[in-house]
């Protein structure tokens, strides 16, 4: 990675299987025509953004085992930074059946715990700290491996702050919760993730900029950048709100959207130096259009540059409060 | 494997991945919450329910990959003389979703081809005839890797031939319709694969009696053993015809039942010392008191022994030609 660029901490990174069969049948046996297995973990997809948009970037993550030496080549040949710590047995799965039907259905294997979690989290936070001197902004995204404490990547953001390192957070459940608490920290919930933390459920971009705004007032929080899916982006930082949206939707593969957000947020915040600094309009119209360019692509992770050049400059910006 | 044993051998074994959800529901995303991997695929079971009977065995196969490493390693755990030749990237998967609503749906993977299908052909025969000379009889089971010779199993019936060792085929599609030409073989087609052979449907145990010597009259099949499900099994030899079943059904996981069968006619095999020389009511008997053993065990390739041992007084044999 060069100086500067963006750490993607993927705690909990899958292989992702794609199966096409005919249609579904709940009951029946079916055999797979056609699959493909790839790399995935929305902090593996935020790093694949960053590398598609030519920004510094490196992946770091829990591995181990034959998938995640499986992951880990595949990263390298398409010339990603990766850096996976040797401590699951085995790294997850997702299997994603595509049906020629149009129905996809998928199916998220748990994947086994680290043989020692204490030792996981422990080697994790050391590569993180070995990472920072050249690292501009830390991404933490997904979920943790079974058995994994809840509070890591609190402290992940805990040693970023030490080291001045600006974070981004995009968790769900427990994780998120903690994370919460994180000083200084960019948080990116999506609107389920916004009604967990609120007991709230936002119907609006204004409602969202409330939700947020609370969280702000109420927590140590630096930065809240709600993902509302077509709807757009809604962020609030000490300094005001601002919601940015495309003037129309885009068709196409939501998966990854919000990991192609996060890519777009966290390479802001490198450029910015911190959270503080953040041009929250700038920073808006450019993760909206990142996100609208990987929609664009069949898979997570990938961006289609040209339609992303374009849709820069036909975002619409709106204050959310008025 | 001690002289005298049996040889399963299993061209495309598998991982079996079994996941349990609440309900399978297209269309939804689903937390896998508990999950297991096993080795597979029909040989696998075979062997696995001759080492339960205590009759020497080997299981040999295509394998290689981290796949093929994993399923090596769990049989030789579970004590079996394993015999993987390293040919494939990886070995394929099997995922079995069960839904605590009772209904279970498969996705059975194809497998990556191997790296070199003439090579692995070749190294699967020479690992044969390596262990022809310790065997009492060979079995070929299940599916090929994508890419392998259908004429495969044919050409170890050939070599089985050569060297005087009996060979049971438990085949389907293409390498069976090949291997129906292997001389002094028995054929075990459930009723599908009697209809694929035959053009007609066996209705009833009469029906497939007639069908399977209608294949001993046309072709060099010495014995056809015929498996029916629940309504049993008919043998059809040179010397007569018999129908083996149960008084009544047994409820379980039918999983594997084929495989038991094939288990318990190559045991009799081996102690027959050929075809020509079985006692047809005999095995038979044995054969549906085997298989309805494993089918009250949950997971294939297992064996309720106590239940096996009264099974087999209580068999009814009949004359499938009345």
């Amino acid at each position: 990675m060069r100086p500067g660029g963006v750490l993607a901490v993927t705690p909990n990174p899958a292989l992702d299987v794609t199966y096409r069969v005919p249609q579904l049948v709940p009951g029946r046996v079916h055999r797979v025509a056609e699959m493909a297995v790839r790399a995935g973990g929305k902090g593996v997809n935020v790093a694949r953004v960053l590398h598609r948009l030519g920004a510094p970037c490196a992946v770091l993550g829990l591995g181990g085992g034959p998938g995640g030496a499986r992951l880990a080549a595949e990263l390298e040949a398409d010339g990603l930074d990766v850096r996976l710590v040797d401590a699951l047995p085995d790294v997850r799965r997702t299997v994603v059946v595509h049906g020629a039907d149009g129905v996809t259905t998928s199916l998220w294997e748990p994947g086994p715990p680290p043989h020692d979690a204490a030792k996981a989290e422990r080697l994790l936070l050391d590569s993180v700290l070995t990472g920072l001197p050249d690292s501009g902004a830390v991404t933490v995204s997904g979920s943790l491996p079974v058995g994994v404490d809840p509070e890591l990547p609190l402290r992940v953001a805990a040693l970023c702050a030490e080291h001045d390192v600006p974070v981004v957070l995009d968790l769900d459940g427990a994780p998120l919760r903690a994370a919460a608490t994180a000083g200084g920290a960019v948080l990116m919930p999506n609107e389920d993730e916004l009604a967990a933390l609120t007991g709230e459920r936002p119907d609006t971009p204004a409602d969202a900029a409330r939700l947020a705004t609370a969280l702000l007032h109420t927590g140590p929080t630096a930065v809240v950048v709600a993902t509302l899916g077509a709807r757009g982006i809604v962020a609030v930082g000490r300094a005001g709100a601002v919601h940015a949206r495309l003037p129309s939707p885009v068709q196409g593969n939501p998966t990854g959207a919000g990991d192609a957000a996060c890519a777009a947020v966290a390479r802001a915040l490198a450029r910015a130096g911190s959270a503080a600094a953040l041009d929250l309009r700038r920073m808006a119209v450019d993760a909206v259009a990142v996100s609208a360019a990987s929609v664009l692509r069949p898979v997570a992770g990938d961006l289609d540059l040209a339609a992303y050049r374009r849709l820069t400059t036909e975002i619409v910006v709106e204050d959310p409060c008025r």
